[in-house]
């Protein structure tokens, strides 16, 4: 069945399927965990080097801390804080001892270890040690590591055992520096989406019930997928005093007063490359933007003509030589000479189902007239703007332009899909009941417009909004920084209401 | 007590402060394990760049595979192999429960998980499904991951129950190609720990009965510490077909015959943090070769005069800015101001212990004449050379220079020190005991040679050597891959004997 068929039929299987077929990932023989393959693992490391970069300009520092954390540390935890989630990888033995030829656990610990879920209490034992006085303050440090949850609904980058992921931590001896510091990791976050990603978000909070337990406020970015759903792309908790009374982080201040820090911690997770397929996917497979692509320039050289093959070949060099001199986004263009044994057309559908931004052939007739033919992927659907061919130093010359103008295009078309498909003119219960039970339904790009996606309205706040929210498997995604003030009807529970709150299904 | 009583009382005390005066690591309180600390992670971030770029350079490509390996795995591999080391993590419960308010292990596993202590295993059974003909091959990965060893006498970056390394995997359809590969990568270590770090190694094979548990040939690189005791700092795994058949990576070959593939497998690990510290370190901290510094340029702005302030700390900016700009090793100088609120005398010496290769110092006599002092670091005790004026201009038209010196004189005075310290002379059992009684003496340099360290000479390879030699607690380091063929007495048995071999005590 093709893409196109799957994506209309179930949005799951297509997206299953788009990771197959530009061979990102693949589910593993190790349970709930997947093989991240090159081209999936590219992206990554191209997000990875780009978010590193912006950690580092706002002043932070990359450490590593274990990945095991004492059982006890969690005993802390769950006393203190209610909401803890209790699904945790746990080590129990240090050997594997072979009785009767067969391996079995051995040496039990004194203490069973946890693989971290999230770092904050075995990173705020060493803040602990770090920070005596005002002196020592901020720390602010930021770690690429791996962590466990235990999921039981495994779904390649959305939702895995284990996943990878950066996690800052930050500690300051005022709760205005916390909480500004919350807040410009969200506008991180928000830059990297957009700019980077092409991936518009929503900022806003979380509404209590759904913050980081021990968190004073969990500031979240979401990003509006083409079936409507909403994907939480990353979170920054502002966390007060909470761990640092926990953890004992004490400092002498500048009134010569003991006082505990305030801290915070931010990230996101491989889970972005869910949301990147889910937002620039199509019918034909992956679509990366040029900022993240592993590749942004493939040349397939077409070696039919034997005779000619050593000539072609030198030219499909000098292209990506040339090209590779060339700059988008300060650094250099990424450019692959795909020249594997293998048919030119299956090359050709091979990078256009993992997404490289610009795919160009050159053969004999290329040569002759020291041009080539490229395809630009973004445009697969339009005949006039897909297939093009253009003088040799005239393409090398407008790179830079080529890669920006995907890059922006990609951009607008995933602002105008969320921009045209936030409703606002939902303003009693029954009209927001009958709007979700159309749910699910598929938005291909802006023209094709979604019946549902994101509801933005007012919410009363009450217990039982919470309970009936959750029946209805419908989620408050955000409560978005700038509120009207007005007062209007909750669209739960039909009383009177002032927050404003963006509802939607989610991931 | 000063570090340099201390070097010269015990090396290993030493090792400990150099680690901590740098401020690079520290223990943690999850057993066994270090918290990495911003200047330790720095240096590791340099190494991963440069290796990881000779990795690709070398056409392979980066993936990710899960850290938890299912105990099965394990059980084929400890029928097949002998030598097989069982202290490892085991993961047996997915869930914490809490009965009477005490969280305890839950929801015990069906088959209990291994954290990876190496991933051969898990690695082979991706290999087994992407592999079906010689098209597909060969297949050239690498991972960078933590990896976990049940360590019993854990030390700061030597041995730690967690580490953080990069793995290489391979699979080819030939014999000669895949142990040209193992060849290759042991080629490119030893590139990173000579040209990179300044750490000369000693390359060849491992003796069979210290070979790689499945390997067919197991070759290493091993360094010189000061102490005269050798570290093996990476190792690189042809592994025959043994891994191919347990795991079943099997291919039609161009015969059209079903053939097993031929493996390898190479790493280095955070450990060449601790190889890095022990060749270079020395009795203020830790030195830094420029390849591998954070920073390579500290500036220091002297800021008592508070009338003058502003005006030094410009002037520090500018010349920040315009080092910034200049270029060593193909990448920009990587300079840090640092303005923190402390005294300069301090920070001065903070830089000197963490190693900084060129620390200035610019106050308003600098500014006067439009000139600088800047400390450099390797000649901390030449008076001569250690604190130095120089013209703004000409000190940033140089820094290029400078920053070469100083790696290529690192690097010099290593080769210095394992080229004097590599015994030939031995001939006999009783001179062979002799020699290492006197071991452990401490290397300071090259001048002040020492007793004991590597000795070259010839082994006749049966089981009694191997027994003596435990017993001694010296081991076989290394198979040079130049033999000289000629026939003399083995160092060990006093047998006659062929195979020269490199004799030390280890790390």
């Amino acid at each position: 069945m093709a893409l196109k068929n799957i994506r209309e039929d179930s949005y799951p299987d297509w997206y299953q399927n788009v990771v197959a077929s530009a061979d990102m990932a693949e589910v593993s023989s190790s349970p709930g965990c997947m093989v991240i393959k090159p081209w999936g693992y590219g992206i990554w490391e191209r997000l990875q080097r780009l978010l590193d970069e912006k950690i580092k300009e706002t002043n932070h520092e990359n450490c590593y801390f274990p990945m095991f954390i004492p059982l006890s540390y969690f005993q802390k935890e769950a006393e203190h804080v209610e909401g803890f989630a209790k699904e945790m990888a746990v080590v129990t033995h240090s050997r594997l001892a072979s009785i009767d030829g067969k391996l079995v656990p051995a040496s039990p610990l004194d203490e069973p270890l946890i693989v971290r879920p999230t770092s904050e209490t075995i990173i705020a034992d060493s803040f602990s040690k770090w920070v005596h006085s005002y002196r020592d303050l901020p720390v602010m440090i930021n770690q690429w590591a791996n962590v466990v949850r235990w999921e039981m609904r495994p779904r390649l980058f959305l939702r895995t055992r284990e996943f990878l992921w950066q996690e800052g931590h930050t500690a300051h001896s005022t709760f205005d520096e916390a909480e500004k510091e919350a807040e410009t990791m969200l506008e991180v976050y928000k830059d990297l989406c957009e700019n980077d990603m092409a991936m518009p978000v929503l900022t806003g909070k979380k509404p209590e019930y759904d913050k980081f337990p021990g968190a004073v406020n969990t500031y979240c970015i979401e990003a509006m997928m083409q079936d409507g759903r909403s994907l939480q792309a990353g979170t920054s908790h502002f966390l007060g005093q909470n761990f640092a009374k926990s953890a004992n982080i004490k400092f002498v201040n500048q009134n010569n007063e003991q006082e505990f820090a305030y801290t915070t911690s931010w990230g996101v997770s491989t889970r972005l490359i869910g949301g990147l397929i889910m937002t620039h996917g199509d019918d034909e497979g992956m679509v990366v933007p040029p900022k993240l692509a592993p590749y942004q320039v493939v040349i397939i050289p077409l070696l039919k003509d034997k005779a000619r093959e050593n000539e072609i070949l030198s030219y499909a060099e000098k292209l990506r030589d040339e090209l590779k001199s060339k700059v988008f986004a300060s650094e250099k263009v990424r450019v692959k000479l795909d020249n594997r044994l293998k048919d030119s057309i299956d090359k050709m559908w091979e990078w256009t189902r993992k997404g490289a931004p610009i795919i160009i052939e050159v053969g004999p007739k290329d040569l002759d007239k020291n041009a080539l033919m490229f395809r630009n992927r973004i445009y697969i659907n339009d005949k006039e703007r897909w297939k093009n061919f253009e003088d040799f130093d005239s393409f090398v010359n407008s790179i830079s332009d080529k890669l920006k103008d995907i890059q922006d295009e990609m951009l607008k078309r995933a602002v105008e899909r969320m921009e045209n498909n936030i409703v606002t003119d939902i303003k009693t219960p029954e009209e927001f009941e009958v709007y979700f039970k159309n749910s699910n339904v598929f938005l291909e790009n802006s023209k094709n417009a979604p019946k549902v996606a994101f509801v933005k309205g007012k919410w009363s706040g009450d217990d039982d909004t919470i309970e009936k929210l959750k029946e209805m498997r419908i989620s408050i995604r955000a409560i978005p920084f700038e509120q009207s003030g007005t007062e209007g009807v909750c669209l739960v529970s039909g009383r009177k209401a002032t927050i404003d709150v963006i509802y939607a299904r989610s991931y």
